[in-house]
């Protein structure tokens, strides 16, 4: 089965839009999803969030895909079928996909609850399934996965506003919840108002937490604290306003997705606190360990959450009225839609309307 | 006062061997002490560790000391003199007196026992005092301190060996219980295996620690194991020893002096544990984030330990007989000791015969 066509590997006909080579350009491409199986859920995508991730795996920037390559990795949708033993939703409930479609089951991590720790996690789209075959992701007309890895999606959700939750959503509630960064009262630092910063001004604001934007430049400030409903807004390249806000945060979430220097949010913190990273996926960071060790500071990084806490978040978020702040682009506009995610222009996260304008390809 | 000369600030007359500049090479010196206050104790010096720290302070390598300095922060000796309204010590008690001799005694870490994060924080040498005067260290016949920062020194333990407990045995001791790495059967990573690094194994198994040493060769390895009772050695520049060790200690402790690559250090721990540097003073370490992320991760740095934990690590050395593996010397071998820990050429403290080497200068 391995060895055969993207076409021809699983007998379900499939198309979406992949990525052929280190451009990331993306175009129409058909391939072949498998049957439904027994603790299958097979889902009609109806929406999918743009993540920086997905640019950087369409280019193969971290060096692990192959191609072709079909992003998307915050997918809702439909369930259109569901296996004889699946117990956890029916034909028709409003369903989430995201980060992950396996992992082991059997290692520490798995059986704790912690799926996305799994050395062997199967994520959506350029990874090799239990099958043999490639996974793809969710720029395409269906997925199926294994129950496990489908969630259920709140009815109180809108299902375009949604679709980032899982996962740029459990990716900064899992880190303020393990961490402790989710203490009414407490004052969190958050670096970055993009998909996964935005998200995360509004799960703590949601926990009661204090927020302080920290970014580059003052261009977000009216918006995070008028629209997201920040505390506070530091610019990271102003020497004076850092120096004045120096060991006032219980924690950092720094969700900027790429390599960028961290002393200057060190100094933010107080003493016996933590700089957790979650944006960045590649490259090494200039540790400096005079701040860190005179404050007994430390540094962490997370990925994503497990299946449990993707539920939770998902419900917390619908409790909360918490969705992301959407531009919601057709199929077509994916090239130029990341050309701008590389220029950070986009408040805050594309989602592509896959259900009304992902067409299939002409045979 | 602040404005005279090292003799004439204080009442009484003292001696040392300080550095003069930034070639770090130490000399006779003459200089006071202050009288003994009435929260003070006095303390006639026997013995003074010597550690690497000690050499990037006399050369001045942070830039933050000035000229002359008196090394040393690993002190034992005899109280003298105790004043009015001290509780803790009398006159004969035996004492040791560590890298701290005041703080603010207001802030947060100073009013919750961790006055070694005190920002204001005045360390045994090269800090201005609060009367406005300079610091000077435990290469000098007698000392005086406020008896917060005087503890009391074992009577069961030898005091040349027991030295360096205040302060490099603090600094291991410190980080595994705040971190919770002496917990009985777990496996924790030592590396380096110097004056903190030996400390640190035997420290580990006292608390019923299995314990792993990390080193960059073999040459250590005996007496790791033999010696010290270490249960295991990894060669740290063998790819095939760090393969076969990955994702295999709940901890890792690095003693190393200087930056070094943390990346393979990483790899040997297991998910959602923590590499604690508790070695480099300078400098920046460089922070891959893949090998962060994927297991949840995180690096710490501590500095030293708070009042209580000295105590508190003294008469736990005590308890189980733990002291440093000392090479004694006399005053006038420190210069040629500097020199030989910079090519790491000692096992594994040298200790200064403070009370039978350290004669007058000339006047």
């Amino acid at each position: 089965m391995a060895g055969k066509s993207p076409e021809e590997q699983h007998p379900v006909k499939a198309y979406g839009w992949a990525a052929r080579d280190s451009s990331g350009i993306l175009s129409p491409f058909k391939f072949s999803r498998r049957a439904t199986g027994d603790h299958d859920v097979r889902v009609k995508i109806l929406y999918a969030g743009v993540c920086h991730s997905d640019l950087q795996s369409a280019r193969n920037e971290m060096g692990c895909f192959t191609y072709p390559l079909v992003p998307g990795f915050e997918t809702v949708g439909i369930a259109t079928e569901v296996g004889s033993k699946v117990t956890k939703m029916k034909v028709g409930d409003k369903v989430a996909v995201g980060i992950m479609v396996g992992s082991c089951g059997k290692c520490d991590d798995c059986v704790n609850d912690r799926e996305c720790y799994c050395p062997e996690v199967i994520t959506s789209y350029g990874r090799i399934d239990h099958d043999g075959t490639p996974t793809y992701g969710g720029f395409s007309n269906e997925t199926v996965a294994n129950e496990k890895f489908v969630f259920r999606f709140p009815e109180k959700l809108p299902m375009a506003a949604g679709a980032p939750l899982l996962n740029a959503g459990v990716s900064v509630y899992s880190p303020m919840r393990f961490y402790g960064l989710d203490k009414p009262g407490m004052h969190l630092g958050v670096v970055g108002l993009g998909g996964l910063g935005h998200l995360a001004v509004k799960f703590a604001k949601a926990f009661g937490v204090k927020v302080t934007v920290i970014s580059t430049s003052s261009i977000k400030k009216g918006e995070a604290i008028n629209d997201l409903g920040a505390d506070a807004f530091l610019v990271s390249t102003d020497a004076k306003q850092m120096q004045a806000g120096s060991g006032t945060l219980d924690g950092i979430l720094d969700t900027v997705p790429v390599v960028h220097p961290i002393e200057p949010l060190l100094g933010l913190l107080k003493n016996h606190t933590k700089l957790v990273l979650v944006g960045a996926t590649m490259g090494s960071f200039e540790l400096p360990i005079l701040p860190l060790g005179v404050g007994r500071k430390s540094v962490a990084s997370t990925v994503g959450g497990s299946t449990t806490e993707a539920q939770e978040m998902l419900d917390f978020a619908a409790e909360h009225n918490i969705t992301a702040n959407v531009e919601i682009i057709p199929m077509d506009y994916i090239n130029t839609a990341m050309e701008r995610i590389e220029k950070n222009d986009v408040r805050y996260r594309f989602v592509i309307d896959v259900g009304n304008t992902l067409t299939p390809p002409e045979s």
